[in-house]
């Protein structure tokens, strides 16, 4: 058992974008990863919790990225247990270029949930206690995000690709379907700097989730997700720079 | 140098579907990243190319799968190149189980490509005869796929998270775009055995691929994608059964 456990992953090439720099939503999906294996070598990962009819769910993130490493190229991922309640747990992490470098560093609140009714359990069933550091997150905790109001400006139908192990959209997806409003030029000329996500609702198949995003849109950005009148997650962006979306169309 | 090489992987949680093994373009996206890995092992990956000006594009690919792993299952693939000419090359794939048990097998038809002219290159401008086994197979070369017509039956603007570092879409998005026009019910109950894909044309960034499905689409499914009046790409799925696509909307 590690309280503060490192692991060492290598970018493939399937995980860049066009300008060969891993994309936002695969670090975060490493992020995910490292949360998975780590819990599960700590005795409650997933595998452990669908046996009970359990599952983790995220229900905030939040990440930094200073240095966006490129195809090939090896970074690390420190994650430790900062504390955990009676509904959430804070798990936080920190990143690392392979010459040692400062590459970001992220923040992660979670919930059990049972699969069967779909809501949150009792974390005070499990003792935890052994795993947890006290070790604070090296950035601010997610931010909470404001209601959006005005028109939706994409929808998506969640499809068979959309859904992971947990029988719902896959928490990178809406990610995926934000970023994908941006021109391409917005990427070539600016990095996200931090992502603040809230997981409200979970989307299942078939259902059509509607992205509404905050009018303007400078150096940060904001957006909402929504089915009906329900609220399934909302996004902030920030960028290392300012943009004119209206003019890079 | 090898040959023959194999390499060892283990399905993550972020490859599994919805009934927690891996999906069909997880898959087959190890499968191009075995060959990128030997390649790059060889000395002619795609960072090596790059850096020339060049890249490799797949042009036909074939898999069978016989079993697909669960999350946390560990697998293996070996890889050898059979032969090559003056523009395409040929590289096998033969998966195995954990447990030693045959799990497929796959093999892929690839050109060199020039980025900046986006035609193909003269392979024999390289001598890649060394590492030429002559080894064939274990399955059928990708099958030359049919023209098919009538109406489009879905449609895809090239999005930023669909290009990958050769600057074009992906070649696993459209198999993805294929198989999320079949109803969950459909996974659920079928597994696709083969997938034969030819390449025709890249699609670049914003624009928009249309798609068409022989109909009707029993144990076996044809597609074909379209920009306009080019053809992006042919594809044919076989599943280990019958199932009525308009019985299981």
């Amino acid at each position: 058992m590690r309280k503060v456990a490192e692991y060492t992953y290598q970018v493939q090439p399937l995980d860049v974008d066009f300008s060969d720099r891993i994309r936002l939503t695969q670090l975060l999906g490493y992020l995910l990863h490292t949360a998975g294996r780590n819990a599960m070598e700590n005795g409650f990962g997933m595998e452990a919790l669908h046996e009970q009819g359990k599952t983790w769910v995220a229900s905030r993130l939040a990440m930094e990225v200073a240095y966006y490493p490129k195809a090939h190229e090896i970074f690390r991922i420190e994650t430790w247990i900062e504390d955990y309640g009676r509904v959430f747990t804070t798990r936080n992490f920190k990143m690392t270029g392979g010459d040692g470098s400062h590459m970001g560093a992220g923040t992660s609140i979670w919930c059990m949930m049972d699969l069967e009714a779909r809501k949150a359990l009792d974390l005070k069933g499990a003792d935890y206690s052994a795993f947890v550091t006290g070790i604070p997150s090296l950035i601010e905790k997610p931010h909470r995000l404001p209601a959006l109001s005005g028109e939706a400006v994409s929808r998506h139908r969640v499809k068979y690709s959309d859904l992971d192990f947990n029988r719902h959209t896959n928490s990178m997806k809406y990610i995926e379907w934000m970023a994908d409003l941006f021109p391409l030029s917005l990427f070539q000329q600016r990095n996200i700097t931090r992502l603040d996500i809230n997981y409200v609702n979970e989307a299942l198949y078939g259902e059509v989730v509607e992205i509404y995003r905050h009018q303007p849109c400078d150096e940060a950005c904001q957006f909402e997700m929504r089915r009906g009148a329900d609220i399934i997650c909302r996004a902030g962006m920030q960028f290392d720079g300012p943009f004119n979306l209206m003019a890079d169309k």
